[in-house]
């Protein structure tokens, strides 16, 4: 499979980073591993050296827990900094406000998610400041519990590094907790820059879902720890939720993969080249309208109707009209090569020419 | 590394099915689904085609819902049979009561754990049929909602299909849903020689954790539901504890490979032949006592003092003395060849000669 | 002290309807009723008696619940008319989002709260009916399951029959549940001058808080329900939160003399006739603007800052600045007298004569 | 009641005390507090007037939070003493067990009560010692968090001054909170003629739920915090149960009339004197066999079955067959008369000489 890829025909679909498969080397580690006994529930040895490895990437110490789904990850994060009568801080259009089915409200036993706007789906500090520091103390009222920001956003956007850190800081100056969905974690880094601490901790985030199911792993998401006070009150949780694997290694062997010889970063790299080669691709023509910059591996486009029709009829993917009258979303993953994404510019050139026509 | 399996050093661990790895078939299944896009949560064909090979199995319609843990599996059905305020009435043994850190407790949101004791970890009936009429509609208590029953047990003990008719005959008189903890099905289905439709539906069963992780799979359950009333909920209950995987059919992948060719009852006869060949070569050696009958994978016998340390020193991995004192328990699974039990007994036989000379 | 009622200073608080004490007929009916036996949990005739005057008042078969706080009321009806994976919508204003420290997400074990905003603190029906439409039946999403409206709204005020009609009918046509936050049910049922089934289960309102701790009760408050099949269900979980009392008779008694003589209805009328009283007096006064009109029992205002001060200082008590700058909320009640009334208007009207000098 | 008294028929009455009305000062209280204005949640002064007299009465500071029933009371203070996963030891016939419907799990979202046996409906303090020290620290299993005793027990038997002090060590030891179900508070300290402090935060006790409603209130407990630290948690905890009353004047005017002049141990010198009174008079009698000590204000004899039955015919409430045969349980209450035992004597000796006769 690996030798006949390039022979393939195009991938066509473009909804989600969900919807691609996993990395050659990922599968390769879990026949690697599926032989001969070890530990069960994390005791095995290459737990133990997948935890030694964040630390290395983190250039410090971490706690890692790791559970099979990003929702699993969140959850748990926020349980662990919330009582029940607390409110988790949030952008309206937030994976824990709008996609996980209440997990948030579920694991936390009823704590509130308030939604603070801003633009491009990021946290706007001054409101945050603001919402954050009401009825403090009022037992008639939830209470500021700990605030969660997703980088890269659902839409795509980056937040720069002073920007975590200007939330990092009103956090700390209401000993609120902050969380980061990082279910995009490496599309965010890359397009960055930076370092993974640069972009956690020393910003200010005390716990972060470290994604990995959406850049080539088959299932499973790393809880990493900054604030390690939570990882014993999170070692209940994840076992009281189901999230605790008896066969530890084979989320410890995916993750493994994942970190070895930078595939992470690697992974990310290629998504994100494939968006902005769409992105290239779709400026100036006619009919398309790109939408904001394309900083990770999502990309947002304002096309005629005729050409989404076209579109679908062509056997392509997408999410449309979802976000306002139009509005196409292409998303790219580790596995979108230069041709699939050609082969959807050819498209949409074809689809724009007989729009043209008419 | 498939090739090289007949030299390898024989496995030393004998304390849960739990350490072994993953089943060849199993592991390539994955590698094989890894490229290619596929339809996130559910929607592929290969989740589609899992369903209908339970039907099969099962020989009627049922639901499927795959899940990446035992205790996830349990968790969700008993809380799709029970309101915060129910009793699941089960054996002090079971692995919800003891094993789970609460998780039924967590998703039913506070239902009542019932314990009924009887022998061999299997429900006593007469005591069952008490209980769940006591206090019904007193608002003072909490009320009987559904049962829930392992097979095999957590001591490897099995239910006869009129037990397990029995049981299902109190729930249904009692409007009682039955939940069967099946994280051994396969185990004791090959035991008992019959159908999965005798041994679940036609004896009562609503709702069955249909175990695969223990037999040869990495890690994935199927829920199956026999009372298809209950899919609904459960999707959106699955969503909400983060146990719906985005890359399903990684999940599902485990599973039809699991279930194809009968791998599944092939394991669990392995599994279940190592357990007999251990026992036949316990039976008659001195200093060693077996305990019970051995039904399924689990074995359980009391040892000398000395044999244990001897054992332990040898580097074998066991529990001893949680049940009582001197008793061992030896758990086999579907990679527990012959050789390994071969030298497991030779080296109790060399401890029993050495504890008979002093 | 009811003879010396008339010789006593004005009351100079106008904070809140709770600042109140009880009527004469409440206490006493609890000095009545504090001798002998009775059977306790609500087996005693008083309950009894006091469900069979609600069938009356709202011309129907009802079933009853009394429990000691609005709070409670509230979030026990909510709790048996959404799964915990819910969505309950509500005015961004209402108590219960608001004013509740979460109860409604602690009852309903994470239900999620979606605010619908609208003029005057009621819901705006034509996006109540969009978001009650959306993401229908959408595993990753929270679903549809009740709407709970305040009557009168915490702003003081009133649903029009119709309103609260069109409403239900959102509610019938994707089959969620009506909920009604009456805590201040007696002020808008004399407002509107219509009859208690016209305000509820006509208009279709499934379950009701029907208020009577802000209107002259100590601690008591009834759930009506319209929709019985609920009942059975709230019962366990009245229960289970601590709200069955075990001498009930207390809070029947309350009910009871609340409901004798109309002295409810008559309750409000004197709390309604003071805000009116208020409003007039303050109408045309220099330096004040009534804001809205004067529905129930609640009327804002905007003050200059030099009279709030003045008013404070005087020692009165009630709200300012938090709806906005300078307003201020006045709250009149069944003890509220004309002297009282007369006796702030006339400090405001010192206030303003100061004011105007300036 | 006051003046008729004495003319009134004897209560036939023995089912539970809280079938009893409320001590006419505690009703008179009310009246007195129910005009006039006064702060609203607990703000009021005779609230705090409330916690400076149990700060006396127990000789050191407390906090105190009222609450409506002694569920609410039990339910909230365990919440705040143990995690979702932890374990709550209990005796099996404890209160919180068998008759709070759940309440315990509801509040502490899912906490899990580990039954401890023991005669008398004490614990065992060799048991407790044992099982708080099971599996501490192993993720798979809910975790050791605190303990609740009841005092006087639901038998009606007291635990000794050393018998608690011997809890409080095995808490301490193993850093487990102790919580005291104190809903027959005031029996149990008469009986020991101890000091309040004696039996509780001098042996270990860290919240007490003080009882009253059972010994002259009408609906009123208070929680007594010796671990003042649990207070701010427990003031969200409650206002989000539903269980802040608004007009909490009322809930502090019965405790503080009950705490007045001693009414709270007169009252249940009262009631113990009448249990005594009834075991005295019962002694000897043939057909009745009196069980074990009388030492609070409940009974126990086994009486034959004939004179059940005429007692029953007779129109005398109470429970018999429930905790062996023709085993009966007689509770008196601060409101049982000498009169109301000799009449109940009376008819006990009437039946037994039928008895005789056949």
């Amino acid at each position: 499979m690996m030798n006949g890829e390039t022979s393939r025909p195009p991938a066509l679909g473009f909804s989600s980073d969900n919807i691609a498969g996993a990395s050659p080397e990922v599968a390769q580690a879990l026949v690697k591993h599926s032989s001969g006994q070890a530990g069960p529930y994390g005791t095995d040895e290459l737990t133990a050296q997948v935890k030694r490895k964040f630390c290395e990437i983190f250039e410090r110490d971490v706690e890692v827990l790791l559970v099979p789904t990003g929702t699993a990850a969140n959850a748990l994060c926020l349980s662990a900094m919330t009582p029940p009568w607390g409110n988790i801080y949030c952008h309206p259009a937030s994976h824990i406000n709008n996609d996980e089915c209440g997990a948030p409200e579920f694991f936390s036993n009823g704590a509130k998610l308030m939604t603070v706007d801003g633009p491009a789906a990021k946290l706007d500090i001054v409101r945050l400041r603001e919402r954050t520091r009401e009825k403090v103390g009022d037992v008639h009222t939830t209470q500021p519990a700990c605030v969660s920001i997703t980088q890269a956003t659902e839409v795509g956007s980056i937040y720069t590094l002073d920007e975590i850190a200007a939330i990092g800081d009103v956090c700390k100056s209401s000993s609120l907790g902050l969380h980061m969905d990082g279910s995009r974690f490496a599309n965010a880094l890359v397009s960055l820059g930076c370092s993974p601490a640069e972009m956690t901790w020393k910003a200010g985030v005390d716990a972060l879902s470290f994604g990995a199911t959406k850049n080539g792993v088959l299932a499973a998401e790393a809880i990493v720890l900054f604030n390690t006070s939570l990882a014993t009150e999170l070692s209940y949780r994840r076992k009281r939720a189901g999230h605790l694997s008896s066969k530890m290694r084979f989320l410890s062997a995916q993750i493994d993969a994942y970190l070895t010889d930078d595939l992470w970063l690697r992974n990310a790299r290629k998504a994100n080249a494939a968006a902005q080669r769409l992105a290239q691709g779709l400026e100036g023509l006619g009919g398309v309208e790109v939408l904001g910059g394309t900083e990770a591996n999502i990309l947002f486009c304002r096309l005629d109707s005729a050409m989404i029709d076209a579109l679908l009829k062509a056997g392509f993917g997408f999410y449309h009209d979802r976000w306002g009258p139009n509005v196409v979303r292409f998303v790219t993953s580790f596995a979108t090569t230069a041709e699939d994404v050609d082969h959807l510019l050819n498209q949409v050139r074809l689809a724009a020419d007989r729009t043209q026509e008419r």
